[in-house]
């Protein structure tokens, strides 16, 4: 405590000390005398809540008496809360408690925010304290700040993102070397961008978690985790990219938010996440190996697009700071940021409303008569075709017989008469298997 | 005024009715219902600033009563006022008289901000109202928020932006089709991307007033337009567009703001716009038409790219009205957002300190030795060149005699030792003219 009480250190707790927290306790040192400076008073780190004692901390560089075991006391002594934990719990109970006791929180949890976010915002209301999040979403891309408020005065139509690094890496090597899921997947791994279970990666549950926090804050409606459809990358082969390749596409595990109508002219909400191909023309085709990029489609603004690094100590740790000098400078000079916006209280549309156009791929008997069965099925759930492109396959496939393979793009058709169409294929005698299913975004 | 007082509205005072000023009214109007929810307020706009009465406005479809010539008035009738007159006046009497009356402003006003900035701030932090002005840089891309806000806790150390969408139109039509600097500007006037006298945007004074907002905010330094050093894009010819492509870039007109260090190992600020060459796989060079993108690098961030339309009446007006939503809500809920940031007070570095590499396009004789003097002179002022291309000109060419193009890469250098060089080599004999040169950048 100082004799000047408006110079009185805001003090820091910061939860966690992986690879992000670390990277923010380091930085939170390094540039001490820049962030006092913005903020118009200093940031006094009071301690490191960690789940275990007696680990070798030393590597790290931060004093050793910082650390502690006893977040739940804490979080107590300290005016500003960063939580680098993720998970459900402890984090939720130790945000909800820092609340109780008047910290603002900075946290970069997106499974918690998707799945309980709406008692995060009501703690905070009830406290009076700011609930930032930017790390959450594209890790250091500045998109939550520019949704909420840059935006606040637009209405945002659609919101198209790649948000998740680990499968952008895995797709963009299959795609530049033509490796396999399961070796794109090993590359990612010895390089560390995708974990030794990469099962929330490849099967979309991080991107699902993003895409309800965005969807959220585009559209001021609840949407939680649960509401989105998802569809990970693991059915995604070396021929579904190839096929991709031949119409000037690339293969890429979207995160899509849209306001639109379901057949009966209802207005709600489309969340979905799911590998998509999108033409190469298109800016995020172009979005390489890790990096995270979201478009986003505003009735005023029109085109929008956002591009960085979306993991990472460092670029992680830059969002959560430019959150913690925000809150700070609230408690120096008042005021509060954004609360839960959710005034538009809009319907989430179930998946089977959902328009877009898909590529189909078959494998038939190569046979007179194939294709005009294989069209009536199509027409029969009035799903219209717009090309057809036929493949011999050779005899030694597997299968044994000659046989050929259709590959199949529609016009834009619901999703529930696209999986009508796939189900009365499947029961074709002359289909073999229909091999993948993938939808195609952003023409 | 209501009985209600929390439910009072904020009015609102719109200053110009062009093309932004018109779409800022007509969406304030649209959108009422939404922005009252954002803001927690409605928004009721008292009245429309025109510099001359009597025009037929009913063709913009704003209620007559609410245009008024007395702006002067005006301003002193308004919670909010936003000035899309643009100029230096009387914008800046308008915007001042504002604040005096204790209302908040939004502009769009570049020119005014790049010259006298630190007025405006000071009479906002005076009054304690709010300053905004997202608009004035790349018209609907969130840009300066991300700047202010969502780094506030990064270092920022270089931005690289196309910035205006005049001669980004220009460049691209002559990338595109080969037309020549004139040619590609008369299209531009026919689409509406250029003025009838379009000095403003290919002189380069729109960038560079836009150079000097981003780098006052991204340095924490003040820096004025008339700091900023401004080459334009009229000298650059259909030659050095296809000389670009040889060596597959593309010529955009770039404003730069760099953190760097003199010879001395001063730390300082280099800001400058100036027509320079960037690799196609650079993200700024796939920025095609009037579109704008802005390249930011942080110390803790990494790379960061925004993207969007930078000019417009809908993309301005999405940019002011996401300002208006944020003062509006500062008076609903108390706190004011950031104002001027000054602290870092670096030095503004001369141009000649600036290193960056060259390209040079010489006509020369057709003899030997020229290649040997040409060397020389870049030798003895320690410039070193990385490619020499020479390329003969058919005798019919200006000049007569037949004689050879040579097209020189340099390595980075100095600003100040490479104009040395250029002078040493218009004195030689075998230099008949050195007809470009233009700077190499993005590497």
């Amino acid at each position: 405590m100082s004799d000047q009480p408006a110079m009185r250190p805001l003090r820091v707790a910061v939860l966690g000390c992986g690879v992000v927290g670390s990277a923010v306790v380091r930085l939170l040192t390094e540039t001490s005398a820049d962030l006092a400076a913005r903020v118009g008073r200093p940031l006094e780190l009071v301690g490191v809540g960690v789940r275990r004692a007696g680990r070798n901390r030393t590597a790290s560089g931060i004093d050793e008496a910082l650390f502690t075991t006893d977040s739940h006391d804490l979080v107590t002594r300290a005016d500003l809360v960063v939580e680098v934990i993720g998970g459900i719990e402890p984090a939720r109970s130790l945000i909800l408690r820092a609340m109780e006791h008047g910290a603002s929180v900075v946290t970069a949890n997106k499974a918690l925010l998707a799945e309980d976010g709406p008692t995060l915002y009501a703690a905070a209301a009830q406290h009076g304290v700011d609930l930032y999040y930017e790390a959450a979403v594209a890790g250091a891309i500045p998109l939550l700040r520019p949704l909420r408020e840059s935006l606040a005065g637009d209405s945002v139509r659609r919101v198209l993102g790649i948000v998740n690094g680990t499968t952008n890496y895995v797709l963009d090597k299959m795609d530049s070397s033509g490796a396999g899921f399961s070796e794109a997947v090993e590359q990612a791994q010895a390089l560390g961008y995708a974990e030794a279970d990469p099962t929330a990666d490849v099967e979309g549950f991080d991107a699902a978690a993003k895409a309800a926090i965005l969807a959220s804050l585009a559209f001021h409606t609840r949407v939680r985790g649960s509401d989105v459809h998802r569809e990970g990358i693991t059915e995604v082969s070396a021929t579904d990219v190839q096929s991709a390749k031949d119409m000037d596409c690339v293969v890429k595990l979207l995160a899509i938010c849209e306001r639109t109508t379901d057949a009966s002219g209802l207005e709600g909400v489309s969340v979905r996440v799911h590998p998509a191909l999108i033409p190469r023309s298109h800016p995020l085709a172009g979005v390489r190996e890790a990096f995270n990029a979201v478009f986003v489609e505003a009735d005023a603004a029109g085109q929008l697009m956002f591009y960085g690094r979306g993991a990472g100590g460092d670029p992680t740790a830059s969002a959560v700071l430019g959150d913690l000098v925000a809150v700070a400078r609230h408690r120096v000079l008042g005021g509060r940021g954004p609360g839960e916006s959710t005034y538009a209280d809009l319907p989430i549309l179930p998946m089977g409303d959902c328009v877009t156009r898909y590529h189909i791929s078959l494998d038939v008997a190569d046979r007179p008569g194939v294709l005009a069965q294989v069209a009536s099925a199509f027409a029969e759930h009035d799903v219209s075709i717009e090309t057809v492109r036929q493949q011999l396959r050779p005899a030694s496939a597997p299968g044994g017989e000659h046989g050929a393979v259709l590959v199949i793009v529609t016009h834009r058709a619901p999703d529930a008469a696209l999986s009508a169409t796939v189900a009365a294929l499947s029961e074709l005698p002359v289909v073999r298997e229909v091999a993948s299913v993938l939808r195609v975004e952003g023409m």
